[in-house]
C-alpha cells in the first residue's frame, strides 16, 4: 500500500514535470502501471497535466475499464492499455503532443537521434498512421483496435510518433519514460533547426548502442535522476 | 442579472486566457452576445487584454454603438458587431494578431489544419484583404463597411486570416471561440515549422469531419472545457 | 523641475517595459531630451536596463560631456546625443540589440512593415554600416564621428539599423520610441517567419501613409498608450 | 581561504546566470581554476545547474581524482582537467548544450562571429568530433584520453563545438568563460536566423581583432561585469 502511495507520488510529480518543460499541454497523459498488479495501471482522470494532484489517479484494466477512482477518464487511455498488454518491460507510458514533435508526424523526414543525450529515443522513431488500418477516424486512440494497432507499430521501441496528432513514449520506470518524452522534444527542435541547412550528421548506430548501454547499466538512471531534480 | 454578471466573469477569463496563451498582446479583444438581449454584446474598454476586469465591460449595439458602461472603446468593435449581425448561431469573437497566424495572412500558402486538435479552425481559413474593396486604408475594421465586408468573407466558417493585421475566431460558445483562437495559432505555429522542409500531411476532408463530429456532438465541450481550466 | 521627476520616472518605467519585451538585453539603453533644456537629454548610467532606478539617471550634453549625475556612462551615449543634434522633432531615442532584428542588418533583404501596427518603423529602413567610412572598427558608436554618420544615415525617418550590432529608434515622445522599437522587433519576427515561404506582401505605401496619419493625428497615442499600460 | 570562499561564491553564481540564461540544462557544468592551487580545479557535485549551492562545490585535480568534497562528481569533468592541463591562461571553463549551438556541431556551416558582442567566440569555432580519434563511442568526455583530445583541438581558442553534443568555452576570468557561453548561443541563435535567407555578412577579420582588444585592454570586463548584474 505505501507502494501505491509512492507511485501515485511519483505520478503527480511526472506529470508536473512534464507541463514544466512543455512537453505536455492540455491534452497529454502519463501513467505508470500498477506496483501491486500488472494487469492495471494508474492514470489521473481527464484534467490539465499541471492541475493534478494524487486524488486525481485512477487505475484501469488494461483494456480501459475502469478499476478504482472517480472522474470521467481521458478517452485515450487505450494509448495506455493496449501497450502494457502487449510489452510486460513497460513500467510508464507519456502521450503528449509537444510542438517539435508533431511537424515530423506530418513530413517525410524522420526524426532521429542528433544529440549523445537524445540516443533514448531510440535510433529509429516509426510513425503511426490511422489511415493505413481505419480510414477516416478523429485520428484519436478512442478503444482497443487504434490501441493494439499503435502497439503493433511500436514494437520493441521506446517512442513512436502519431501522424498529425503527438507521440507515445515508454520505458522501464517512470523516470525512463519521462526522459524519453522529453529527449524527444528536444532532439526535434534541434533537427527542425539543423535540417534547414541541408545534411545533418546523426548518430551512428554504433553511437546509439554505446550510449544506451552506458544508460542501461553502467550508470543506471544517472542522466535521469538529474533531470529529475 | 445573474446570467449577465456569470457572462461578465467568463469574459474577464477568456481575456486572461487569451493572454496568458500569448493569443491576444495589447491590441487584441473577445467578445460575446449579451445572454438577455441578442441585439447587443458584451466588450470591454479599450485596455490591454490582462488588465481587463469586470468594471471594464461595456455592452454595445450591433452597429458599435455603446449602450452601457463608460470608457473609450476599441475602435474595431465594428468586426464583433458585423459578425453577430450576419450570424444568429454565433455567441462569442476573438480578435487577435496573435504572431503565427499573421505571417499566413502575408505568403502564399494557406493555414490548414495539420493536428486533430486544430480541426476547429474549419478546412478553408480564407484571408480577407480591405485593398480588394477599399483600396488603400489603415487596415483596421473602423466602420461597419469594412465590418460587413469582413463578416462576407468569413461566411459560415469558424476563422478567417486578416492581410497585415490578424484573424478573426468566432464560436458557438465563449469556449468555443477561444479554443478556436488558441488552436488557430497553435496550428500555424506547427505549418511554420513542418512546411520549411516541402509538403505535408494535412488532415484529410473525412478527418476534418468526423474530429468536428466529435467536438460539437458526442463529446460536447470536452476538450474545450480541459483546455478553460 | 516636477517636468524633470516625472521625465525621470517615466524613463525608469521605458527601461522596464524594453527590457520586460526582450527589446533590450544586458547592453540596450534609451534616453529622452532634457524637458528643461533641449541641449541636454538624460540617459542612465551604464548598468543593465531591467535594474535601472531614478538615481541612476544622468545628464549630457549633446557631445556626450556629463552634466549631472555620477556613474560610469554608457559608451555609445554619441548615438544619443548626434541624434538629439540633428533632429530637433526628436525627444527620445531607443538603442537595442534586439535578437530578431539583427539578422536584418547582415542580409540583403530588407526589413519592411508587414503589419499594420509597425508602420510606425517606416516605409524605408537603412542599415548603417561603420565600414562604409571608418573601415575596421569595434562596431562601436565611441565618438560624435561615428555619432554624426549615423544621424546623417537614419536622415528623418523613426528607425535604421546598425550592422552585426543593433538598432536606434526615435520618436517625438519617449512612449512613441519605445513603441517603435517594441514594433521593429515584431515586425522582425513576422518577417523571419513569412518570408522563409517566398515572397510577402508588405504594407503599400498608400497604407503606410494612412496609418502613420491615424498614428500621429486622428487617435494621437492611442496604440502607444494602450502598449505602456 | 577568504579568496577561497569568494571564488566558490562566484561560482554558485555562475551555475546560477548559466542557468537563467538558458546556456546550461540539466546536464552543464562550469568550473574555475583553484585561486591557492592552480593544479587543482572547483566543480560542483553532479547536480542540476540552478540548484547549486556553495556546499556542492568539489575540488579536483587535473587528472580528475577527488581532492575535497564529497558526492558523485560529474563523469565529464575530464573535460576541465585536460584544459586547465594544457591552458595555463584558462582560469575558468564552461560546458553546455545549448540549444542554438548543437545545431552547428551536426552541419556543415561554421559558426562565426555576426554581432560585436559574440566576437569573444573567436573568428574560428572548430567542432571536435570523438569519431575521428577514438571511433564510435558515447560521446562523452569519459577520460583524460579525450579530454586532452579535446583540448588539443581547442588549441589556443576560446570556444569550441562538441558534435552531437555541446560545447566548450574558455576564459582568463569566470566572467569571461561564461560571457563567452552565454554569447556562443546568442551569435548561434542570430545566425541560425540569417542564414535562413542566404549569405551573411559575419565581422571580418579586422573588426575581431579591433573588438577583441577594446574587450580585453581597454575597458577590462565592462561588458562582462554588466552581463554579471
Amino acid at each position: 500500500m505505501s507502494d501505491l502511495k509512492h507511485a501515485i507520488d511519483e505520478l503527480v510529480i511526472a506529470n508536473r514535470i512534464l507541463a514544466a518543460e512543455h512537453v505536455t499541454d492540455a491534452f497529454g497523459h502519463v501513467s505508470m502501471r500498477h506496483p501491486d498488479d500488472p494487469k492495471t495501471f494508474l492514470l489521473s482522470r481527464g484534467r490539465a497535466p499541471e492541475l493534478i494532484e494524487a486524488a486525481d489517479i485512477m487505475a484501469f484494466a488494461l483494456d480501459g475499464a475502469t478499476v478504482s477512482g472517480a472522474g470521467k477518464p481521458y478517452l485515450e487511455r487505450f494509448i495506455h492499455g493496449a501497450i502494457y498488454e502487449a510489452r510486460a518491460d513497460v513500467q510508464a507510458v507519456v502521450h503528449s503532443h509537444s510542438y517539435s514533435v508533431v511537424p515530423f508526424s506530418v513530413i517525410s523526414e524522420k526524426l532521429r537521434p542528433i544529440m549523445h543525450v537524445c540516443a533514448a529515443i531510440g535510433a529509429d522513431v516509426p510513425v503511426w498512421d490511422p489511415q493505413h488500418n481505419f480510414g477516416d477516424t478523429d485520428l484519436l486512440v478512442g478503444g482497443m483496435a487504434q490501441g493494439r494497432d499503435l502497439a503493433h507499430a511500436l514494437g520493441p521501441r521506446t517512442s513512436i510518433l502519431m501522424r498529425g496528432h503527438g507521440s507515445t513514449c515508454v520505458g522501464a520506470t517512470l523516470r525512463e519514460a519521462v526522459y524519453v518524452a522529453v529527449m524527444l522534444e528536444v532532439n526535434a527542435n534541434l533537427q527542425l533547426k539543423a535540417q534547414a541547412f541541408g545534411p545533418v550528421t546523426f548518430l551512428t548506430t554504433g553511437e546509439n548502442q554505446k550510449i544506451r548501454a552506458r544508460q542501461l547499466k553502467g550508470r543506471p538512471g544517472n542522466g535521469f535522476h538529474r533531470h529529475w531534480q
